[in-house]
Formats: structure tokens, sequence, C-alpha cells
């Protein structure tokens, strides 16, 4: 089953209490494609400018990322500086340049339009709606937004709940779109205007995915050394979405399945600089993780401990 | 088998955003006599003044809380008061009069002296040490402390770390007491000074418990309203000890299930204020409870989602 992403495809100099990046790269569109290409093909969807090193390019179309949506403007490529705080918890954006972001119109070629999985990153809603607008038959899409757009197009980000299955935000933009600080109250706010469910991802602490019947929780792995959470949600969004369109399965089982990939991945991303990690590991390193997400939260209220399953 | 606490017993006048309280019943003692007694029968150290309402003390022993070990002092109650942050997720001690608290030692009755799971509540750590020093064959002792004497009594605090099995602290806790932020890191550095294992309560994140060997994360229970969070921590206590001393079993697996009773009964805490919601449930509604915890985190890697369990 055929799986897009639109997003952004960025250079990112990131500075952390463990050493810092320059132009590394980075932006939602590469996120999402490093983690999900671990386990399914890729169609992605963005722009870079004229100084974008093409061997990043040629390393992503390696992974199985089809780069036919990637346009090449005139111009410097989207860049990002940021600095994170001592715990990681908290970070300053230094500076930001558009760059040939700033005229970006999606414009899917003739054979992504029938991609079945969107994934639409951290985009103008308007973009996002033009996105949707060019595939005939979605079957899954999932978004991502962030305060900047819940504050400056409100009312298209809402138009385009309508229109998705799932929005995949963190709790501080769950709280600031619904406008309640209880996230489970929020996240009831967000399945009222329109999509099916709601997955509320809470860095460190994990992430929850909300429908009308059901909540499902999976803790964020622990690790005693984290070094840029940069782009863990969108890597998180990669294995979510790269697990349900490997598997073409939307059944509630698989879906929880799908958000315990999105935490191995989200784990992975943070585990060194920009993708620097996805670049080390294959399927293997992912089953493994995914096992021990399972021993993590197992209990069972009437049986003995079994042997580990991992 | 017999279970003990010792801790505060204690009148709290808490104002939160949606109420307040003045003179409610509460203490780390009677938080855990509250969530323990629902599953096992408690025996309590403590100490209260000639003011305080025997109409309270009555309550506990009707839930089968043995009192033995409670003396009244001529003087005022321990008396709490707080306010929380429109969040709840921050407080702010507005007034603490210690009262006869300010003189209190623990001075074990004879029949309590042979009780074998043993939870020593948030006091001064030379007054855990000196209740220790009274029991005879303990099985299993968890303790709990806070900020005040992790700077005031570190010595005597680490001393005493190597006579229990687990320290069962909040997150700023173990990273004051380790100096380490990560948690992970912070729960090595503590098992390395003596207990088997630490649980690690995160609040509205869930709690996670580590072993040398294992890493158990359980979620909070999804709340759309929480009303006071004052005495969750000693209730996850109750909870997680109340289902040992039950079942005489500290095999992993139940270990486990002493987390998620844990977690359940932290959760009923907050519900209403003070010990009130306890007063409102019994064994059926904690049933129901730690079900639930099985499916917020069920999945099954490979194979379909089973029908609701709870």
């Amino acid at each position: 089953m055929s799986l897009l992403v639109v997003g952004s495809i960025a250079l990112d100099s990131v500075e952390t209490p463990f050493g810092s990046t320059a132009d590394a790269l980075g932006g939602s569109a590469v996120f999402f494609g490093y983690a999900a290409s671990l386990l399914h093909p890729v169609q992605m969807v963005g722009v870079v400018g004229s100084d974008f090193p093409q061997k990043a390019l040629d390393r992503l179309a390696e992974r199985g990322v089809d780069l036919a949506g990637v346009q090449r403007m005139k111009g410097e490529s989207f860049r990002w500086k940021g600095k994170y705080s001592y715990d990681l918890q908290n970070r300053e954006t230094l500076e930001t340049r558009l760059g040939v972001f700033a005229e970006f119109l999606p414009r899917l070629p003739e054979q992504f339009r029938s991609a079945r999985y969107v994934f639409l990153g951290n985009i103008d809603p308007e973009l996002q709606l033009s996105v949707l607008d060019q595939i005939q038959d979605a079957r899954f899409v999932a978004c991502d937004t962030m305060n900047y757009w819940i504050h400056s197009k409100r009312d298209v980000l809402l138009q385009l709940l309508r229109h998705v299955n799932v929005l995949m935000v963190n709790d501080s933009e769950a709280r600031e779109l619904s406008g309640d600080w209880n996230i489970y109250r929020a996240a009831r706010w967000i399945l009222e205007r329109g999509p099916e469910m709601v997955v509320i991802k809470q860095g460190v602490f994990g992430a929850v995915m909300v429908n009308g019947r059901d909540i499902f929780y999976v803790p964020a792995f622990p690790l005693e050394q984290v070094f840029d959470p940069t782009g863990a949600g969108d890597a998180f969004a990669g294995g979510f979405m790269g697990h349900l369109a490997r598997t073409g399965d939307l059944s509630e089982g698989n879906l929880r399945r799908a958000m315990v990939y999105g935490a191995a991945m989200g784990s992975f991303a943070v585990e060194r600089f920009s993708v620097q990690r996805f670049e080390e590991i294959g399927p293997a390193e992912v089953t493994v993780r995914v096992r021990q997400f399972s021993r993590l939260v197992y209990f069972d209220l009437d049986e003995d401990m079994p042997d580990d399953p991992g």
C-alpha cells in the first residue's frame, strides 16, 4: 500500500548539552522518511534549495524513498537553528530561514496521486488541504500541526480536521487547539471535530491514542542517554504510518502495534544527532526494540511472569 | 502477612482550582492506610494531637486499620495547608504546623514487631531507621522520603537505603538524591546504594519500577477530571504494598501487578478531595480499575486484539 509524506526537508543546526550539529539533515519529511522506510517504501513531497546536498537525497533514495515529488528550487534551503535546555525538555529557536520553503506549493507527480496512506507533516494547513485535493482515494490520512498554525490559520486547520483520520500532535498543541488543559478532554474535543482518532505525543512520557471507544498508552522507551530530541515526533509518525502501510490493517489491535512502532522509531531518533541513528540500524534492531516495549509494560493479573519475550 | 505503615496523620487544608478543604483527613499514613486496607489489614504507627477527630480514627479502624501504634499526645495535630496551580502540576505550601508531630518518636506495640511488610512513609530518616530497629524479621521494606531530608539528613538517608528493599520516590526526589537528571541513571545510582529496586512516581505520567534486571512502566489512569493530587503517592504505596502483603509473593510478575494496584489506588486518590473517594469504593471498583489498566497498555505484536478483557 503506497505511503506518501509531505513536509519540510531542512538543514538543522542544533545545540544540545552533548554537542552540536551544523546544517545536518532534518525536517519533518526527512525524519518521517528515515523511520518509515525501515518498514515500507515512501513517496516524498517537498522542496529543497539549490544548496541542498545531493548526497543526502541520494541516501534517502537508497533507503527506498521515492523523491519524484521533491522539487529543487533556486535559492536557499530551509534552515532551522535551535538550542535545547540542559534537560532537553525545552528548546529555543535561534533562527529560522525559510528560503525556498516559503514558496513551497506541493505538486504531486501523477504516480503519487493514488497514495492510500498519507502523512501531512507540519506545514501550512492550506497546503495540507491542497495535497489531499490531489489524492484520489486515500484510505488513511494522518496530519500534524503546530502552535503557529493553530493561532494563525485556525479556521483552515479545523476544515482540514474534517478530512483526516488521525490528528497526531504533541500535548501542548492539543491543549492550545482545544483550549483544555486535560489531554483526555482535549482529545475528545478534537474527536468531535472530525478525526476518528487522536494521537497525543508527550515526549519522554510516551504517547496516547484516543478514539471514541478506547485509550491506548505507550511509554517512551527508557533511555539512559538522549542526545537530540529533534525529529522524534516525525520519526514516531513514520513508524506509525510505516507499520500501517506495510500491513494494510486498520484494526484496533494493529493501530496499537503501530503506536509501538512509532514509539520505537521516536526512541531511535533521539539516540543520536539528526538521522544518524537510522543510518546505523536495520529491521532487526526495530524488531528487538518493539519486543522490548512488550516487556516494558507487560503484566498479567492472573498469571505468572513468562520468560523474557524479548 | 502483616503490613505495617509509619507516617504522618494530618489535617490538610487544600486549595485547588475546583474547590478547597479545611482540616480534611490527610497525611502519608492515612492515604496509605485507606488504599492498602482495600486489599489487606494494616497496622498503623503515628501520632495525633488532642484536637484530632476521634471519628476519623474510628473510620480507619472500621476499615481494618489497627491503630494500636497511633499515640494521642497533648497538643495540636500536624496541619498542612497547600495550594495547587491551575493545572494541578505545581503546589505551594502555604503553612506547615508540625504540632505533636515535631516530637513524634515511633514506638511499635509488641504485636507490631513481627510485621513482615513495612512501609516507611516520609518522615525523618532517623525515625524510619528506629522503626526498622524495632522490627524483628521484616520480609519487604519500602520507604519514601522528600527533598527536605535529602538535603538535611543525607547521610542517615543513605544509611537507611542499605536496609530497605525498595525506595519509592517521585522523579524530582530521585533526581535530587542522585544528582542526575535522567531518571533511569538516577535509578541505577540508587540501586548501587542498597535497595533491590526503585519505584519512581511521575504523577500524571505514571510510575516506573527499576531493578537490576528489568524496567516496568505503568501509566497513570486516564482521568478527565482530577480534583486533588494530595496523597496520590501514598495511596500508590498503599496499593503496591497492600497487594504484596495480601499475596505474599515477591516474584517479578507479582511486583508488576503490585505496581498496577498502586497506580489504581493513586488514580482513586485524585478523583476527590482528601480520602473521600476511598469512602465510596470497595474491592469491586478496584478490580474493575486494574483490569482497565490491562486494556490501556495491551498490545500483542503477533496476534489480533482480543475482546475487551475488562
